[in-house]
């Protein structure tokens, strides 16, 4: 039996279930490219949410994943808490108003191999079952500019 | 179809799979206690391994969960990528011998409403489809120092 949502995230029920879609992405370092993204977000009753992520080419090759857990601070704001394959642990803050998420990185941790990731901000909207988001990126000498966008469809 | 194992993790695959098993804690701060772990370790055909843990109580009742990734440091180091629901976004690095594993924080980032967690050690053993851990822990304080042991047995 699934658990009850815990109250402290009734607010971020929103964000629930599984995310369909497309995105596209550059950067000065590399060339544009396009991605298929399923997400996830969960519950497991206590007062946070589990976060998914996974994006791969048009012919199925996995590119990008990440996962973590959303966490409520207070009723207006929310933390990210991140953990990305490519060497790097993220935090995330922000604010909350309505279904529009506004984040920024308080903190990154790099694994000794990783790439050099100063700070990244997020976008995320959500309307009429769709999620709207887009990343600003910080890394390898670069400053702070768009780097990821995608619409999402709400699929259960 | 499962994807290959890539090469640049293929030593790591005495990971690979689902462990299940008991555990204990215990830190100054907390009353001792008991869990149930279920740990898994799978892979994309990328160059890491993907990590989640979830343990809960005798009665089933969800405790402490944490999800990332392990990544290849060369042959012999290893890197660990988390994201705990507790707000604490980690990077572990250490060292590999044999199905050894010696691992502790060179990184920890903590959203605003974490507790203060400063630095962590894992000791991981496996031998004989069983895996055995120790985790020290530095928070709240206190020293580092023993906080939790599991051992685990292999479930496929």
């Amino acid at each position: 039996m699934a658990p009850e949502l815990h109250p402290d995230v009734a607010h971020l029920s929103f964000l629930l279930g599984t995310w369909k879609g497309e995105g596209r992405g550059e950067y000065p370092t590399i060339d544009d490219f396009t991605y298929i993204e399923e997400s996830t977000y969960g519950h497991v009753g206590k007062p946070f949410l589990t976060y998914s992520q996974k994006t791969r080419s048009a012919d199925g090759v996995p590119m990008h994943a990440e996962v973590g857990y959303v966490r409520p601070a207070g009723t207006s704001g929310v933390e990210l808490i991140l953990a990305h394959p490519s060497g790097i642990a993220e935090i995330q803050a922000g604010t909350l108003e309505g279904q529009r998420i506004r984040l920024h990185t308080t903190s990154v941790g790099l694994a000794p191999t990783a790439k050099d990731v100063r700070s990244l901000t997020r976008s995320i909207d959500v309307a009429d079952g769709h999620m709207h988001y887009i990343i600003e990126l910080a890394a390898v000498g670069q400053d702070l500019q768009f780097h990821l966008e995608a619409t999402l469809h709400h699929e259960a």
